[in-house]
This record gives structure tokens, C-alpha cells and sequence, in this order.
């Protein structure tokens, strides 16, 4: 079977991403076909500066936008607009199929801003390019949590649970995660509401639990009610519980990623679910602080951002 | 040096409490002198039917409730009403201090409401006997969190921050809880409001950790700002966050329940501070369906609840 390809964009060139990129192009190139999108004379300044070798068949793009000297821990324009160029050639060549799926070294937003980009992150631009609603999920093998609200502040998060969106969320989510077992959906309140005594928005999550199980089980009559919840939030998330689940729906940002990232910090990607294109992205920063000091870093995060493509 | 006595009421006797006590007494009295609510007719009743020999040294408490029936794994009111009894004669001792603390074993409150008890649990009993602001706090030494928020719809959780009510709390757990090291207290919002784009009761919060260093600082001048934060919730629960870290602020219910039952569900432990008198419990329920068919229990919660209090 032939490897999927996979566009990488460089993310943040005064940052931690290409150490990655080099020094896991030998394990990811056995299970994917890696296309960087960073231009030799940058590769090559880059390389220079960490003193690694370029590996072997480390292919990459030409054109993506001006060179510029690597400041290793600064924050700076060039290096903000490379990272944007980056992302967008990577975008390009997924749209234009010329790769299976895109995988995003971390980026610095304050570098973005600098150079006039005006999105927040990956999933906030992705989002706009497509004009679809992106579903987000993060998390590693053992365990996925995919957000139904996202970044919003907590005041706001009960006024947006609601029965349509939630229904057509789950279905949307069905559809693009393709979850093996059954999915766990939170409920909002403590202890999942006890029975409408410590809120009631549980009862809308049944209702888009029950509406989605339905919708999906007249696609696929084998199908039997992957959704199950609401679940009472403090308890979804112990041992036992965890031991029938894989992937959750949290109702909240917090909710959800606090313990997922109490338990599997290190392994944790990022996923944007949803879209015409399949992305996936490390879910750490730039690390600023150790870039270019031939740190060790931890390879979990981006190999299992690759490893979430090719389906391994 | 004497042991600190302990009275021990016996919970729901329909399940796995009793079960617990006798099979820990012999290590529970190495660390302190337990004694045990129930009377010697039902201790005998609930030996034989567990087939368990009553420990040597098990000392028990007559006249607490009227004898009846040990139905396993039965909602009665006569479990209901004995287990209130049990507890309820555990607070008169501590009240009348012929005990340091008292230590609480599960009660079903289904039973109690059969048996006209009208409190939902422990706490809120404690909380009415004494009028006082009882702060629960779970967790086991590696990690405890207390709540500022606890059982309120999620809805009314922003609009509960109040600074001067947080300082306060910040004041009296700190008197009751005595940490030995900083205090992590947690920002309401998504990365705890990210300067107040996502949120801003982050502002209060700040205040209040600030009020409350100054006034613990008046108090004690080698006292050196105890609370940290506000602290981005799904950081601070990370493998990095918590080596700096065993006591936790959590502004709600599963924001901090949800982290800690994810990583010490075994032995979590429940305490109520800032009451005259100092009780913890296990953090689990009566387990009706393992109740008296000498199931393997876990002894963990039981035993730190016990460590707690003798503070080993």
C-alpha cells in the first residue's frame, strides 16, 4: 500500500518545530511521505544552527515566502510571516490534493500578529478558509475529547447548550472521527445535573444524545446508539469508566481538558474535525526557551499527530 | 505519645461500611484509637453475616438506634435511620470532645430520606449543626482540592465569584487545612480568561489571593504569599504543574473533581473544614451490589480518611 502524504508546515522557525521535523523524519518517513513546507536555503540555516545533518530524502517546497535569519527564541516578524506562508502552502496542497493531509508544527501568535496575520491560531484560520464549523478535539490513543464549546468564557456555556446544535454536532463528529466504541457525552452540571436539582441542561443533551443515535442509526441499520450520556463529569473520567471509552464529548473547554491533559499530557495532538482537509497538530508551543540548545525534546506529540493521519 | 481517639460512625449497615471497619481495625488502631458507632447486637448481626470474627480491642457504642433486620444491598429506613443515629452520636462526641475527629462511612441518602432525615448528605448536616461555612476539600496526600463553588448549577457559577467571599475562603482554608506548601488556586475561565478576552472574573479572584497573602502575611510575618494563581485550569493539573503543588482552589465542582478523580480515584478521601469539630470520610458510596458477599473492598479511601486525621 502506498504512504500517505502528509504536508508539514514548519510552524515557527525561531522555535522548537524543525529540531522535531529532523529528528523524526527517519521514523515518521517509515509510516508516512512527509513534504516540509520550508525552502532548502531555510532548511539549511536551520540544520546549521541545531547542528543536525539534513536527513535523507527530507523533501520540501520551494517559494514560500522571504528568507530571513533565524532568531532562535525571538519573537519576530519574518519568522511569523514564514510560519503563516507555511501553513497556507500546506492548506494549498491539501485542498489541491496533492497531499493526504496536513500536520502543523506549533506557531507563535504574538509572531503572527506581527506580521499582520489577524487569525488566533490554526483551527481559527482553517474555520474561515472553509467557512465550516471545525470541530476540535484533542488527546492521544488511550483517550480523545473533542470540545462541543470551545474558547468562551464559562459564564457563557450553559446559554449555548442546545438541542439542534448539539444533535447535528454529534452527528458531524460521528461522521469525521469515526470512533470504534462508544462515545461518552458529558453533561453539563454537577453530577450530571442529579436529576434536574442542580440544572436541567441535561435534559437537552439527552434529547441530542437520543436524536443523533437516531439519525445515525437510520444511515447505518447495523449501527446501535454509539452516544451514551449525559455522564456525570466527575466520574467519566476514573479508571473504570475509562477502561469503555476512548472518545468523549465535553460540553466545555475545562471540562474536558483538564483531565485529559491531568493524565496524558505529553502524548496529547491537536484535531481539527470537519473540514474539506484533515489537520492535526502538536498540542505544545514553540518552547522558546529551549530552541536551538539541542534540548531533548519530547517526540510523542508530533509522531502521534502523524500516526493520527495514516491511521496507524 | 497518647493516639487520637476517633469515633467512626458506621454508615449504612445494609452495606459495605461495616465491612471496611472490620477489616481494617487492626491497622486503624496502630495509628489511633478508633471507636465505633454501632452497638454490640448489630456489630455481632453484621460479623456473622459476613462471616467476618469480630476484632479483639473493637470498641463499641451502645443505645444509638433500635435494633433491626441487615437486609444487603437494601434501601430501608431502618438502615436509614440507624446510620443517622451512628453519625449523630459521632458528633456528640467530638462535641463533647471524648474524640479528636470523626471519621464518616457511607450512608445511602435515598435510606435517609426514607427515614425522614431531610439533610441530602454529611456535610450539609454539618454545615446546619454547627451554622457554619463548612469547606469540603477531597483528594489524598498527593493531591487535594478544595471547593469554593460545590453542588450549584454550572449556570450560577460565574456569577458566584465574589471577591470579598473568596477571601475569606482563602483565609479559612488556610487556617484549617494548614498546607505545608503554595496553594494553587484556579482561574474560572478558559485559560483562565487569557488577559480577559475569555472572561474577566479572573480580575476578583486576583484580588482576592492578593487580600488574603496580605492578611495571612499581617498574621504571620514569616508567612510568604501561601495562594498562587489564577492558575490556567487545564495546566494546572499537568504532570509539570503538580510537582509544585498538593493543595488545590477549585471555583467549581468538576473543575477540580474531575482532574482528581481522573488521577486518585482509589483514594480519594472527603474532608469538612473549618467546623469545630474535624471529620473526613471515604469518598465512595455504600456499594450495595458487593455489600456482604466478602467482595474484595479497597481499604485506601478508609484508611487515608483515618491517616488524615492523626496526620501521619
Amino acid at each position: 500500500m502506498e504512504k500517505q502524504k502528509v504536508a508539514i508546515s514548519i510552524g515557527d522557525l525561531n522555535g522548537i518545530g524543525i529540531q522535531l521535523a529532523l529528528e523524526n523524519h527517519k521514523k515518521v518517513s517509515q509510516i508516512a511521505e512527509p513534504i516540509y513546507c520550508i525552502d532548502s536555503i531555510m532548511l539549511e540555516q536551520a540544520a546549521e544552527k541545531l547542528n543536525i545533518p539534513v536527513p535523507n530524502h527530507f523533501r520540501t517546497v520551494e517559494e514560500i515566502a522571504p528568507s530571513f535569519e533565524i532568531k532562535p527564541g525571538k519573537v519576530t516578524k519574518e519568522s511569523g510571516a514564514y510560519a503563516y506562508a507555511s501553513f497556507l502552502k500546506a492548506v494549498q496542497m491539501a485542498k489541491a490534493k496533492k497531499v493526504d493531509a496536513i500536520c502543523t508544527l506549533p506557531i507563535h501568535k504574538k509572531a503572527w500578529e506581527l506580521a499582520g496575520v489577524h487569525y488566533k491560531g490554526h483551527t481559527d484560520a482553517l474555520r474561515d478558509f472553509f467557512k465550516c464549523d471545525a470541530i476540535m478535539m484533542l488527546g492521544c490513543p488511550k483517550m480523545y475529547v473533542a470540545l462541543y464549546t470551545e474558547h468562551i468564557p464559562l459564564k457563557e456555556v450553559a446559554g449555548s447548550i442546545d438541542e439542534e446544535k448539539l444533535t447535528q454536532f454529534l452527528i458531524d463528529f460521528y461522521h469525521t472521527a469515526k470512533p470504534a466504541t462508544s462515545v461518552a457525552v458529558l453533561g453539563l452540571n454537577p453530577h450530571a445535573g442529579d436529576d434536574g436539582v442542580l440544572g436541567d441542561e441535561e435534559k437537552m443533551i439527552t434529547q441530542a444524545i437520543n436524536n443523533a443515535n437516531q439519525f445515525l442509526s437510520t444511515q447505518c441499520s447495523a449501527l446501535n446508539a454509539p452516544f451514551e450520556g449525559p455522564m456525570v463529569p466527575d466520574v467519566a473520567f476514573t479508571p473504570n469508566t475509562r477502561k469503555y471509552y476512548t472518545h468523549y464529548i465535553a460540553m466545555y473547554h475545562d471540562q474536558g481538558l483538564a483531565p485529559l491533559k491531568a493524565l496524558y499530557f505529553d502524548e496529547g495532538i491537536n484535531i481539527s474535525l470537519n473540514l474539506p482537509i484533515l489537520r492535526t497538530s502538536v498540542d505544545h508551543g514553540t518552547a522558546f526557551d529551549i530552541a536551538y540548545k539541542r534540548a531533548k525534546l519530547n517526540h510523542l506529540s508530533y509522531f502521534n499527530a502523524i500516526q493520527y493521519i495514516v491511521g496507524v
